[in-house]
């Protein structure tokens, strides 16, 4: 039996770095093909004639056990020759491509040059890779993630990587995303069942969740289903790890702190899981109309992200 | 005074590897912006997207000084990492693309998507690649050399490397050729003046300096110089050091040796250098109206491509 033959129970929705670490906890403690990871695709772009999906890869590398411990993003063992030669060149390096990833980048760019959709080069990849999980995109049509910003619009690796998140942000839009269909039927995916558990990973949740859910068959999606959706909060002792969460909040005129990630979340989700460092929030949060789960939610290692993935599933079955 | 705007007196038409290797050594012998080498484009493909010149780039890395020594084909201190990944997703591996090698071919991709000539892209890259020398090629038109052969029509590189030149070979074309313009206004490259000297270098005469040939321009150009024309013979010893010339000599029902390349040119060139292991034949070579140069045209180090790029030098002047 394939994975993808499987139906998965646990749902989880994910951005890059933070939520891979979260769904590679999950795939280590759900049985195989239990899991269904759907990938942000809003940061997709193309470069260099490439079609580069870095949320997508930063899971499947994280699930496949490649990703680069140290640097946070990216393959291990990586060189950065073909990099060199383009920066010697005065070509554009301002987006670090990896010589490992760029074969996957070259392949995934043939494929859909192929005809091939976004999904099904998700199937190839998972399999490639020896995932025992479903991971897809949130859709096989493209959707951008666009920055209304003080420098103007801005499409989002221009913001994210090029300009480092400098740029005051104004608005953010999801091109695309109002037209764009989910990446597979999803009752097909599930098996004609319902899921058992979703999971919002710790994302950033404007630029990494958000442009799932503005896909209107995943919002759709997410009402049908019975079981909890539970979300596990980015933010740690009113700080962000990683990214640029807190200075959205801040330009958006909101708290750093888990109760803005509750009140974005409020009537979608079940569960907040936060971190015990912001437990003092717990009563705020539950007055929202969600449980509040007070854990750690800090992921330095895979005991760590193990520990945190079943919380995350005990909080959904409770 | 840029290399650029020095009209050079010295002009080299020339295919990959062994062509390579005479143009480094002539590059080495004459003063600075005095070599124009001419490359033979008809090898140039799409692969993975990419626009691929592999002999452009085999010049160019040799006269740069940056040619693997060993291999005998593109960079020193190459990775394949790309090609690894690319190779473990089931990819398209059959083109050895170097991790260093792909920085070049993702900027020459995008700098032709753009709008920039092969031409343009060919004067940054020599001047990126801190050559002193004008290297351009043969066309900014593409010209595609296909091979008639029992296993049907085959684009060059999939007939030189994928088949591993195995199919018999019926014919030769080289599309576009026809209607091709030279590179560049050739009166303004040689600075209104004409060449004190052309060179043939010891590429494959019917895949490498045939696809030049084969462009009305180059043709009429090098009819109109009154300088002598000096081809370096690829035979030695009645052997091809490197790749298909042999074979095609055979299945063309020509004999594998010198005169078969002084046959081949006769009419067009002034002078052939031939290997000292094939001296025997220069009075048949002489036969054809031509005059022969005896010595050592085994280039294995720059010492041996300086001295074959004299001898061809002196040649020319006397």
């Amino acid at each position: 039996m394939t994975v993808a033959a499987r139906a998965p129970s646990v749902v989880a929705l994910s951005g890059g770095v933070g939520g891979a670490k979260l769904a590679r906890g999950l795939a280590r403690v759900l049985p195989a093909g239990d899991l269904c990871v759907i990938a942000n695709t809003g940061d997709d772009f193309t470069h260099l004639g490439l079609t580069i999906a870095p949320d997508f890869d930063s899971i499947l590398y994280a699930i496949a056990g490649l990703s680069d411990a140290q640097r946070g993003w990216g393959r291990a063992a990586e060189t950065w020759h073909a990099l060199e030669t383009l920066r010697n060149l005065g070509g554009p390096d301002w987006f670090a491509l990896g010589d490992r990833d760029l074969g996957l980048h070259l392949w995934r760019s043939e494929r859909l040059r192929g005809g091939a959709t976004l999904g099904a080069v998700a199937r190839e990849l998972a399999t490639a890779f020896g995932l025992k999980q479903h991971l897809l995109p949130m859709s096989n049509a493209p959707v951008r993630t666009r920055l209304r910003t003080s420098e103007g619009l801005l499409d989002f690796q221009h913001y994210f990587v090029r300009r480092r998140c400098e740029p005051v942000v104004l608005g953010i839009e999801f091109e695309g995303a109002a037209t764009a269909a989910v990446c597979e039927d999803l009752a097909t995916l599930m098996g004609g069942g319902r899921a058992q558990a979703i999971v919002l990973c710790p994302s950033n949740p404007y630029l990494s969740i958000d442009p799932i859910l503005a896909v209107p068959g995943w919002r759709d999606w997410l009402r049908e289903q019975a079981c909890p959706i539970v979300a596990v909060s980015p933010i740690v002792g009113g700080e962000v790890l990683k990214g640029c969460a807190a200075k959205l909040m801040r330009e958006f005129n909101q708290p750093v702190a888990a109760t803005t990630i509750a009140r974005h979340y409020a009537g979608l989700i079940d569960v907040l899981c936060i971190d015990s460092r912001d437990a003092a929030l717990a009563p705020q949060i539950e007055a929202l109309g969600m449980r509040c789960m007070v854990t750690q939610t800090v992921m330095t290692d895979d005991a760590s992200r193990e520990a945190l993935a079943r919380q995350v599933l005990v909080a959904a079955a409770t």
